[in-house]
């Protein structure tokens, strides 16, 4: 728990109390191409239909404004998921539904995550989905820029995925279709109305 | 505007049709002791009350927590506004009333807030209240610290506040009641019912 230097009245109890729904971050993490963005959309989408209050905390839209700042050795990714940790900690006080999509690659850093935002309102999904499917779709050139060694630090290739230990739930995309995996991740979340 | 690299179907104008009420940031400006702490509070209340959803992101905490890193020179001073800036954005782009809350001293960094987050959501609030006052009411003992030379770069004593150009509103709290502030920046910021 920090310590803050101001107080103020209204909680994330009260927030959630006039929204009508718990807040909650769901960290989305695995390699680039696994199908993060692609779920996280999908998961707002049917979160909003149901009237609940969300933002996805896009990684790769972070690294572009607030962490602009930061490079991709390991010190730097680190920063950037501290920051991400930060920042999706505040949205879920002010009540949201936060969905982090990054790849997060390192175990000590989404620990961290977990341990600042509180372990009952931070659940970890993990796409499994192979670096050979993930390669393949490649929906942003990065694999053949790494490929070409145009690209150093692409994870996966010359920089390591750590495999998440005790996550809430893993999906395989290439095993299991987008509105499969929003159904299971809402179930898990305990956010079916 | 930003060019993102990954867009996500929900947009802003979504969740505000959600919410109920326009997005929006109210940036409160002012020395140490102004009043912005005591003003956003009991402003972020009164929209509560208005079931208006809300989040103060207060330039102390914000210190304690992202921007644990930075330091209070010049550059750090600016990179501490661009990062609340970013924050605020993404907080308004999830339907939210941002009510900001820091020194903020110098105008090229609330220029560049402003440019970042719009200026028709932009509400600039300069509390004006005489150093003098502030000084005398020091509800963190920084004043003293500062005048005995512990303190160094504090905003009005060793390092310059820059008055806004042009604020939406100026208030002045040795002149003005709490409960009076929250209604007139209530009335500025469109938010009245």
């Amino acid at each position: 728990m920090q310590t803050l230097e101001q107080s103020f009245t209204l909680t994330q109890q009260h927030r959630e109390t006039l929204i009508g729904h718990p807040a909650k971050v769901i960290w989305m993490t695995g390699l680039s191409g696994a199908g993060k963005s692609t779920i996280a959309n999908a998961l707002e989408l049917k979160l909003h239909e149901a009237k609940k209050h969300t933002y996805i905390l896009d990684g790769d839209n972070v690294r572009k404004t607030l962490n602009k700042d930061l490079g991709f050795l390991p010190e730097s990714r680190s920063e950037n998921i501290r920051r991400i940790a930060e920042v999706a900690l505040m949205m879920k006080q002010a009540g949201l539904i936060v969905i982090v999509t990054c790849i997060s690659p390192f175990n000590k850093d989404r620990v961290a995550a977990r341990n600042l935002i509180g372990d009952s309102e931070f659940v970890e999904v993990y796409l499994s989905t192979p670096l050979s499917v993930c390669e393949q779709r490649d929906p942003k050139g990065l694999y053949k820029k790494s490929r070409l060694g145009q690209l150093p630090n692409m994870t996966g290739i010359d920089s390591p995925y750590e495999v998440p230990q005790n996550p809430a739930l893993t999906i395989d995309t290439s095993l299991h279709s987008v509105q499969e995996s929003v159904s299971r991740i809402i179930q898990i979340s305990n956010l079916a109305d």
